[in-house]
């Protein structure tokens, strides 16, 4: 592709040629590796401040937890809502940690800009136009995962959206994409993230939790994201996965999750760049 | 599939036996073949009332157009708004006609509940649950468009979610999927028709013009869709195609248009129904 | 597409402007409609003998049957082969009608060249080069199915690999594309049928029960394949449906399947053609 | 998926605990990481003795080179065909090498088995069956590539026609599927690998150069790929891309597959494998 032939402008790499960093909290997004882990959903106070406290030790800065769920049946559990926001704000405050949920809406935009970090646009509402420009008017940085069935070009044009509209903090996530293989739940469209790069001065991390659907499959997926130049990683973790009200069969157990921390930092290390987590944490693993 | 193990209640053909038919302004969708034609966006008065005119010389009872538009990029005509549904109200209103329109927000469903007969939700839409929600809490019926990577069970789970949330008024749209196929804007899910048909009781249509993103292949189509057991079709008309501001390439002209009523009659016919357009209009041809 | 850019040349719309008609044994195809039927796979004297018998009473001409079967798992039944072949040749000239069977190898052109008279190509073979060039050196007409995965244009540059070596007989058959979609075994791509009308001038048809692996949408999707302009269907038909040694499931009872004709003959008659069957069968259905 | 339900059996990892490992002229492959590399086609004495010659300085053990190429197009370059068998094989003798070439036929065995130490499947003939058990027959090992639309289910049964015939030295290749995005060639589906490794003791491996259709991407898939569990890699290489008569814009660049070993050497040292290349070559950079 030639740039003279390309429909996005200010997310490009033509038009910014270094990487954009973004700092949250003190850590540089686009820098360092982004490392950001919690429940798929917040489902009571217990769960939330049991993982968040094991997160903590670890050294974790960033909290991830669903609290308004876009759930593909009207019948399945559609999160705490309000009381989700407000648990998940707690239980980083009390650890010091910064918060990311996903926002479903536009009508929720003052209550995300009071209880969270980083706004996440889920992968159903990449093109949800409203929302896009809503979350651009506020000055908390946006995690934008890829649609599930949108090419990079759509992408970074819904990228485009937030930035011509006043927000330049967008950090994109690759999420995998619908195919046709059912072994997987999506499909991790790994050239993805260097071609990203190469489009785009933004940050992109990679989820592998929604990429696979498979728990065994996190490690594997998180490695190659790193190799292949990823940003950071976005991982769901629960304390009893079985007994997850969403998702749990892709949600690792605290002590995988604790395993595969060195393996990130080499993988960090290989390219030069350092994990973005707390080391004067309890664990000395790392 | 078994009943036991549909993920989807109110909307299946085992909860209600009998054809949905949904009475919009005297005509019975579900039960005559609905037709709703006009451009993709409003674009002026002029342009507006020249297609108004001819589609109601036809017969045709339902006009559609676009008054906010999702474009993929931000630099793309975004639709007119509320001049736009305004200027739609008004062209009908004189003619006799309903409205179809698509809306992406929440917060414009009293504007929508005011200027428009029909509430699309978009393909971008499909699963943006709050959206869902909020057309289920007023009486219009809601044109559900199929989303572009979704599968029927997902269609029929976003149907489940506006029908439990209190509207029953649901029409489907099949407009053709994602898939690598790049002769076709989209791939037309023929079989869709008749399984949903299957599946579920509500009424199901086909817009040929998203499906193919080809005019030359919008007659064709329209006649599988109407043979596969489709209960109307949606087709975008344009009186200047080439100087629409958005989907000329899949815009029909307005004597290509006319040419094709008789043989969506007589495909009507081959079924034992009848085409819901007026036949007391200028037009004999049919 | 400008005829510029096409890569594939002898079987493009531009170089012959006319339809392409093969005459089979009397039956004009890419003229008449033409309908081929007969059990996905022959699996003995019993069974192919009440199969073409109640064919021929009814009028069909061609009768396909599977001797060498490309299934995905070593441990299912492969077929009867030569005598496979055999038993469908005699059944076929014992009731005076054409046999249609799929070749998978190179090395069995004689063998199809005296048992069969149009050598299937089946859609996992669609890019095997060496058995285009194969059949393409011996005078009898080929159904080429599309590759599962396969673009229009590879589709046409695979006839174009027959054509090109020798052999101008060439029948399309669309059956189907692999999407994300589970709820059929394939996407059935309905456009893809007045498309290649526009693009070549060869005969295209549509295979239904590849194309949807469900016995209910056979059917519509055959009403579908001609009104959108289908120069004839393939269909799988079985005495006993339940205990097919494959495809059971998406094979129609034999009444099923005349009441089916009627219809198809409407079809037929509103594009001004005639269904390809003899009318002076016992039947008078029809 | 519990293993009762698997309709594979010797090629899985039930009843295979351990990884297979296939002695190749003294290379371990399933223990070392294979690496792999060469031009897309042989093109001429010049051309491959160049490429052999670079290769062979910088450790590489395995020579690929097409002969018989799969092209879309009739009017494209097939391949020197049985000249470039010979090519390659007097040009990795000379160089003390193995030979990978893809066989598309059943009638060239012989000569496959005469010139080549890797019979490799290409992605086209995935599901070819009688191919598969024609390369069961002799006692080569065979490269398998996963069909550009076919499960990894599907993948599995095609290896287990080769092992069920006789022929237990199955290496598989991920290559990429097919799917909407049209940024890169082919979607490398990199959960494939960790998920093959879990199904599965045979080993697997990945082509960068097919998975993704741009040489800029090469290096950080390859890494991915090696960070996600691959058994190697298969890379196109070319002394001048921009002249290559087929895949030119994929193949890598002389220095630039030089300046990613160390990067591969790392890769495999961080998961306790070493590289199969010799370390005695000329370079020392390893």
């Amino acid at each position: 592709m030639s740039n003279s032939r390309k429909p996005y402008q200010l997310v490009s790499r033509e038009w910014q040629k270094s990487d954009t960093i973004i700092n949250i909290n003190g850590t540089e997004v686009g820098k360092d590796i982004l490392l950001i882990a919690g429940p798929c959903a917040v489902e009571n106070e217990d769960q939330i401040y049991t993982i968040t406290e094991f997160l903590k030790k670890k050294g974790i800065r960033f909290l991830r937890g669903g609290a308004y769920k876009p759930r593909t049946s009207p019948y399945s559990f559609q999160g705490l809502k309000t009381e989700g926001l407000q648990l998940l704000r707690k239980a980083a405050d009390d650890h010091n940690m910064s918060v990311v949920s996903e926002i479903m809406s536009i009508d929720k935009i003052e209550e995300f800009d009071e209880y969270v970090d980083i706004l996440q646009i889920g992968t159903r509402n990449m093109q949800n136009y409203p929302l896009l420009k809503a979350v651009s008017k506020i000055k908390k940085p946006v995690l934008l995962k890829r649609g599930m069935s949108s090419t990079v070009e759509e992408w970074l044009l819904a990228a485009e959206y937030i930035v011509s509209s006043g927000n330049s903090q967008v950090i994109l996530c690759e999420r995998g994409i619908r195919t046709f293989e059912t072994a997987t739940r999506n499909t991790v469209d790994i050239a993805a993230i260097p071609l990203v790069k190469q489009l785009s001065h933004l940050p992109i991390i990679l989820d592998p939790s929604q990429g696979t659907g498979n728990r065994d499959l996190i490690e594997p997926l998180s490695l190659a994201g790193l190799a292949a130049g990823a940003d950071g990683l976005i991982i769901e973790v629960h304390n009893q996965p079985e007994e997850a009200l969403s998702d749990g069969e892709q949600s690792v157990y605290l002590d995988q999750f604790e395993n595969m921390l060195p393996k990130f930092r080499q993988q960090a290390n290989f390219r030069g760049k350092k994990l973005a987590i707390n080391t004067n944490a309890k664990s000395t693993s790392l």
